[in-house]
Parts: structure tokens; sequence; C-alpha cells
């Protein structure tokens, strides 16, 4: 069956809390080398037929229910 | 700059109150065609080379700090 992901970030010019806690706690946790940690959401679709007419769907459910598009950014795509 | 990104799923053997309330919503907004939907985090991390060494402790970051690796996989990727 397809699997089709919609993936939801922040914008960049928003300010992402969860990410910055994540990226404070790492140089206390002893790792070093990352310079920007930003946290969204994943969303996995399991669905009948990958086809155009449901594509347009789940981008309008990405839309309207999965982000908020005032703060957040999402993507969508077909799992291969 | 390189971007990694770390996919933290719930397990599939493991119940995802957040999927599921997203799916029954669904058919209400007057979507069909989804059969199942489940709900995880996406993290997006900048570092500076992502050479083996750095993906080895992003690996560990992961497990430690992103999931929890009793009900939760996670996945590593570098973006292209």
């Amino acid at each position: 069956m397809p699997r089709v992901i919609v993936d939801v970030m922040p914008k960049p010019e928003i300010l992402d809390p969860q990410g910055k806690a994540v990226h404070g706690a790492l140089p206390r946790l002893g790792f070093s080398g990352i310079t920007d940690v930003r946290q969204g959401k994943r969303f996995e679709l399991e669905v009948d037929a990958a086809d155009e007419a449901t594509l347009a769907e789940i981008a309008k459910i990405a839309e309207t229910l999965l982000s908020n598009p005032v703060i957040e950014d999402f993507a969508v795509r077909v799992e291969q």
C-alpha cells in the first residue's frame, strides 16, 4: 500500500523553542559539531492509491489539519 | 551547510493516539481514501560536516535524546 509522507516544520523565521532546547542540551551531554536543531512533525499516511487526486487531497489535509500555515511549512511526498 | 534529518516514529506495534485522532477526524472533514495515519517527529540538524564520525554521533543523539527506544524507531539520513 502506498505511503505518503507529510513533513511539517516551523517556518525559518519562526522561533523554535523545542529545537532550541535540544540544541542547548547537546553540549551538556558531550555532543559537539551540531550548529542548529529544528523540530517538526512527520506524518505517515497510508493510502489506497497515490494518484494525483489523492495527493491533492493530502495537500489540503496538510494545510488545514496537519499544519498551522501561519507558523509552519509542509511538504508532501510519496515514499519510495 | 549539510543538514541531517532524524525521523522518529512510534514503533509499528505501539498505539499512536495522535495519529488515530488525525485519522478519525478526516471523514468528518470530508476526506476519504486515507486508510491509516501515524504521527512522529522530524528533526533537522545543521552540522559542519556530514562525515562518518558526525553521523555516528547523531545516531547516538537520536537514540538517547531525540527518541524513546522503548516505543519509537528512528532513522538518520543526510539531506541532499
